[in-house]
């Protein structure tokens, strides 16, 4: 969850361990940002991130570095917010950390934007992030969108993920997270991942000549996803920019935007009955899988981007809405 | 376990289903069998495959189908009963499962060896099995090898398969199989999968070119390997014969040998302090596993490999090692 383990470059072995610095991307042109009134979200502008560099004649405020995922996120997250409607309460995140910003030489940015469900909903809560940071070469782009459900089910949450860091080339993670010992429940894997189909949306994607199985270097992480689990590096190669914008637009944009509709129809309206050692089972493996994964993800690696500061800020509002205590970092 | 689903041929989409008879290999030559007294099973022949028939001027009991897996998996089954010595039974399987062909045509032979485990030790049962299948224009050959714990112990199981479809291609199957739900154990992950490195043998196997993952039809069977499998199907082309043969002696046996000592170093003597209630979970697990892998790989596909009533005699003595009921067909 919340990847900020940076993608391994294309060409090295799935073994190297990968650090911020290796990484030598380009930076992506700033865009102004124009948000029209007929985008489901044109007020919104906490999920936003705004570029610590203006491009010529803009503001700070007006411009955000523009990447196609970043729009394919937002689009998916306003179809998800229109359907769940007022299952969803109001984002409550406090406004520096709603946006945020390193410190010193300013050369990360982010938003976090938190929305928990109403009572009496299935829904936890829905998480919406995004962040810029300049490496020497060039930036690197994240951005999630989660949506936890909470213990009146047993229906998997949903996780979207994309991680860019190079102009050419971008890590997917599309899954519907399990949330029990699938080879335990052979019936859990028929419901959620047979009768919805959802693997086809996996073979589509795997068979872009682009694209390469991406591991996560956590064991941990690896296990927390689903047998049909997205979870590919697409990289196209020197000059390899509009190929890649068009994948993330079509192949990828089609894939998420499928995985969300199979989740909101089989997931987000159904409760569960579960005898009561069964759901204390499947709490406390939430617990473990959201505590693990701010551990092995956000405490390692956002200071090293933001400062301790702001780090600790987010974190914190990441905890709260995951419902775990504070991780050692 | 026992995949005897076919494997995909290598060009197409990993969604086709693939049955015995979209497959074409050719047949591989017949070798003498010449196992000398070197050898560390040089006396036992229940684990060979006889072909069904003989090259010219060799008896039908002396000549085997050799293909380079066999011969690699035959010696590292005889370094696991090195290894494991008295805490292996000796060999309780009928001749006619020991041995045993289709009738009719006799277009397939096979062999399966049970070991149980001694009284008192880890070890629930040591299973070795060979397949051979004529098909219109070649041969399949499988070859399993499973050593299984009993519930003194949570450690995993050590399964290794080689699915061979033609001469140039084969599926390789490898794991330490989990007993346990690793998203709700991270220290179960720590001790058998990242202190054991094991993560490095899958990483070098996908290293080669030749090799793509390779994912079961089922979900329920992916759902029941580790997140370090080597799951993977090598394909080394038209004329590729001798490179797959230096793969599977090379490459593939390297991982498969390094597997099992791990296996035997870290797992197979290993006895697990367990609550009850914990003990019960993971039995009830294994059972699981146990029973739905063989309703998926064996009841559906041997009665067309064998004959129904072979295939039963087979099935059956399977069941009694893996200590399931009948399942269904």
């Amino acid at each position: 969850m919340l990847q900020l383990r940076s993608p391994p470059p294309a060409t090295s072995s799935p073994s190297s361990a990968v650090s911020l610095s290796t990484l030598a991307p380009r930076l992506l042109p700033l865009r102004r940002r124009c948000r029209g009134a007929g985008t489901p979200l044109g007020g919104k502008t906490s999920s936003a991130v705004r570029a610590s560099s203006a491009a010529p004649g803009a503001t700070e405020s007006e411009v955000v570095v523009e990447v196609a995922h970043r729009e394919v996120a937002r689009e998916l997250a306003s179809l998800a917010e229109a359907r769940l409607g007022a299952r969803l309460l109001p984002s409550a995140v406090p406004p520096d950390v709603a946006e945020f910003r390193s410190g010193g030489a300013g050369n990360a940015v982010g938003s976090l934007d938190v929305r928990r469900g109403a009572p009496g909903s299935t829904i936890d809560f829905m998480l919406q992030s995004s962040l810029h940071c300049k490496v020497p070469n060039g930036a690197i782009d994240i951005t999630s969108l989660l949506i936890f459900l909470n213990a009146s089910t047993d229906a998997p949450h949903f996780l979207m993920e994309f991680i860019q860091g190079s102009p050419t080339s971008i890590v997917v993670l599309l899954d519907l997270l399990p949330r029990k010992d699938l080879a335990l429940h052979p019936e859990y894997i028929e419901r959620y991942y047979e009768n919805t189909q959802v693997d086809k949306q996996r073979e589509k994607v795997e068979e872009l000549p682009q694209a390469r199985p991406y591991r996560s270097q956590s064991l941990f992480v690896r296990s927390t996803f689903s047998l049909t689990a997205i979870l590919m590096s697409i990289d196209c190669g020197q000059g390899g920019e509009g190929t890649l914008e068009e994948i993330v637009r079509g192949q990828l944009a089609t894939a998420a935007s499928a995985l969300l509709q199979i989740w909101l129809d089989s997931c987000a309206d159904h409760t569960s009955e579960m005898e009561e050692g069964e759901r204390e089972n499947m709490i406390k493996r939430d617990q473990i899988v959201r505590s693990k994964s701010i551990e092995v993800d956000l405490t390692s690696n956002l200071p090293r981007m933001f400062g301790p500061d702001v780090a600790d800020r987010v974190i914190a509002e990441i905890q709260k809405a995951f419902g775990v205590q504070e991780a050692k970092h």
